[in-house]
């Protein structure tokens, strides 16, 4: 299989991170990993869940949602089937599990980051782009807090970003597209820290079992992917 | 009340459509109305629900989501709630019968038209900007079949738009934004076809009831707005 | 298209209504339109939502469901199908907002009245018949407050009703009967005070737009039935 | 405890039977026990649950639901908790079993008879009055499948009634109002067919558990009032 | 009908119960009639439900649950269809009630007993072996309380079991299986407290309604079978 | 931190699997991790998911459930709740997954095989016991569709078993029970095929990001352990 644009085999697509893309929010990024699109919108509230209240820490967490027409045919929308489907649970657990790595939520305070990703068009690493972007979005909203006094300092102790690799035809790909993605036969997701160190890893044999070998390969990948991203991120925050 | 930027009473805010905003639907449209924005997705269906099956007429359909933060405080998923709210069952039902109004069913055959109306940024008129916008992916999503040979023409008999007109402190506004619309003694919106004749007409009295000669001067800069966003539309085909 | 009995095209069906229908309640109606029967049933509670609390202002809330076998055939109860429809949602919230019209929810104070809605019998217009039974079940609920000492006068302002009206093949039709409302062009419903002004207007266009002047004609009937709904619930309240 | 007008420990309050009480459904009758009001509508389906789908055989199922405000103080409605309570599951399905006992299911055919049992008072003995209001529906309804022609014969067996007996400060009485029911140690509901046969048989200590004798001295009351209540039946159906 | 393993008409099957089943829980208990197998687990919480709060009242209640292999063929979860049952419903309200009867709940004081019955394996008589075996559950979990200074002595007032009785081809039988269960014609449960008094009874007649004899022989029955169930939870208890 | 009974770092908990646990399942399993008790049921469905009706291929897919009180405390049944949690919805997906990884589903035919993991007791671990002891209820049920005739062959293609791995205090430690679960800073799962090829691959840094070299530490550590647990299964299947 050729990659799309000439593609290689361990590049990233073209990414994109344009901040303070909508107005209400404390932080709101849109961020593009080639076609796919997410809205990241951060928002601050004084509150913690009830699991939290009275213990001086505070919390970040993330709901993920598609545009039914996000996709090639149209997704019924989960607001009118009533329930969330399997997939988005697993997906928004990950971002909130993810973005919690780097944060000092004692630091925080009794308060919440809801972090709210919304793909607007879906082409593939929708949950990847999702974290990375996010992070940024975190970033402005814990910024807000310490331009307004609120806090003495930002309690962000390192980025966070997010990349896929799979195995197309026997070989890794970084950052794989839609198409990629379905004909991939084992998927991972990766989620570092800016200090190179692992927040998750994810890894699905959608065929066929990959060998310890095949594991390393696709780390080595991500690794790569990942170091780039780190720099995107701190460009977009500098601009 | 002083309007932002000096806008006259029976003036529009700077309306914009944009066509083929999202690349996989049928029909993709962002609309704004000043700072609301909505993205209008049209999706072409080769069904109709189960009371029309076997007639040989076709359907129009609309849903209706905002963004949790498109909004200036957070508010929470539908999906997570896990039911729609009276106010997003009002709306969409208000899409879909403005937008059938002016689309011949038995010429459209046993297909359906689902629009996508997504919120995701929100500053007063979101039901009158997602009607404007929706009935521009409409004209593309019923086009794109005449092109591709599965419709002999097309089953648009005119266009259709909609605008809000309100009283604020005794004056009869036009266009109002989320400002303008909290304040307002009465909001009523219209919807009308580009023969200028009347789809949709709601009014509400907030705070205070109204009179007929109030009814009727709201009516007039109705129709004055509408008369423009009649022509936008048309701008935006032919462009 | 000749009305049922000989009706004139600006004529009301019979309109009855008995007050203490039930014995619970505190303001307890049944309201008849011709066939259409609905037992209004007006409840006193001793608190306010949340959005309201500390602010010493009262409130007033409607709830309407039909009974499954009110219409020719059976529908589903909406308690069964785990949620309720659009249309409920609509006509429930169109009944809060008429009667708060009328109300002073400040003298109110921390109050709330609920008032029930259940169709037993449709044929036609049961939102309108809604309002204008619940508006003398709201009064005797009110004026139990004032007997037993709770409110130091009444919070009324003045009486609120509600009329359908529709163009049939052409002519414009008061108070539509089922077999009227289901072959209607257009649809109109007016929600009026005894001082002849507007609380709710809303038309819909069933079939075909309707014009300028189609909607001063219904207008002017809608007035019509309006005054005489005025008297009738004069009349029950002074029986 | 003295009941109130003096009614003897073993008397039935005034029971009526009002036949075609609604115009729609195909058996519709207002049952009343003393101050209990309850709607029972029959209605016909040309269906049959999918379990019994091709087998010959035909189906009764019947529904319950109180009016919120059918009792002294408001009860949320069922369909706006999204979901029935235990109470109402126990009861409507009781109804059905109730009603299934004396009906031909063969006989009827692929038909569904549905019941609705709507409360629109309830002053105790809700359940004993649906049941025994509903036989006359559904006798109604099951008559005009005979007279329509599309039954040979009536497939009713025979009748069926319930009615209550509880022990409330020791003594057995017959027909519990609510301030009786609310005050018995025991509470009993005999359902049974007019060859004084019994369908079901329920008792309750709500305090107190109960001896053998009290059993059979609560049997004896109720088979006295059983014998009364389908008098009271045959009357209605020869009215 | 013979029944299977040579059974007498008025014997139990083998009833078994083992306490100290699963290691969480305050009460743990697996009670076994023949092949139905039911594990009771009694929790502790040091909360009352909403209605008892300063009230100096405890509480017990239940759930009921089946696995979804429990049975022949493969039921869907309830947690899946996202609803309870009516049986469900039914059962577990059951079961609180029966439990309710042999407990001093004042002496208990704000604390809850919440009783989880689930069927791992069903074969007729899951209800009436989830009684009997609850109660083993509960002595232990309140015992529990009593050991550890919480309470000043135990609060439970006789023993409560559950058996059930039917008639099958004209014969009545004690304690049914499955295969008995499904062709009885009459379906009898008894729930007695160890003084031989009644707390709950049910009778329903699936095909054929009973008479009076019926009703006493399945009386004599199901006492016969309380008798030994009582012994048998008192060796439990002792052992 | 000394694990419990002096287990060394890379040692799993005892291992249990009882096969034919349960009478009804095609298979069933009972599964022991230590004190981690999941009952595995396989149940064999002549139907496919309508994804995959007419394709020619089978289906594999499971539940996951815990007894309210598998766990110190108590916790609500998801069933009462009305709704799956996300764990819940994540860890059943990962079951299935793992499951058809080792599944010829073309070879199975258009038959479903829906995999029953209700745990019981739980003391860490819970989704690698499930995953074990499916494998083994997975094959009974496969090999009684070989036996029963109606497979030419079974379709199973190698074993699949899964355990957890983490870091606690910084040293890695095999095979988490619930303590050690609690405190650990990395938690990570492998399921890995008995060809030593990997299905699925999860790692959450709970407390602190990790290095490359403790993913290696733990990866050794986690086929060791899945090594044992092959041969484990294999035993029980020849037993």
């Amino acid at each position: 299989m050729i990659r799309r644009e000439g593609r290689a085999a361990d590049a990233l697509r073209e990414v994109k991170i344009t901040r303070n893309y909508l107005k209400h929010a404390e932080g709101s990024v849109l961020v593009e990993f080639g076609d796919t699109k997410v809205i990241c919108n951060a928002t601050v509230e004084a509150k913690v869940p009830s699991f939290l209240k009275g213990k001086g820490s505070g919390w970040v967490t993330a709901e993920y949602c598609m545009l039914p027409r996000a996709t090639h045919t149209r997704n019924q929308r989960e607001s009118a089937k009533g329930k969330l489907s399997g997939r988005t649970h697993e997906i928004q657990r990950l971002i909130g599990r993810s973005l919690r790595a780097v944060v000092d939520l004692e630091l925080l305070g009794e308060r919440s980051i809801v972090i709210d990703c919304d793909v607007i068009q879906a082409d593939g690493g929708t949950r990847t782009a999702s974290i990375t972007g996010s992070y940024v979005a975190l970033a402005d909203a814990l910024q807000s807090l310490v331009d307004g006094g609120e806090l003495p300092k930002n309690p962000l102790r390192e980025a966070v970003a997010a990349v896929s690799v799979g195995i197309v035809d026997g070989v890794p790909f970084l950052d794989l597209d839609y198409p990629e993605d379905s004909s991939a036969e084992v998927d991972m997701n990766f989620v570092m820290t800016s200090s190179m160190r692992f927040v998750e890893v994810q890894g699905t044999a959608e065929a066929e079992p990959f060998t310890l070998d095949q594991m390393d390969a696709m780390r080595s990948h991500a690794m790569l992917g990942l170091s780039r991203l780190f720099e995107i991120q701190q460009e977009a925050l500098q601009a």
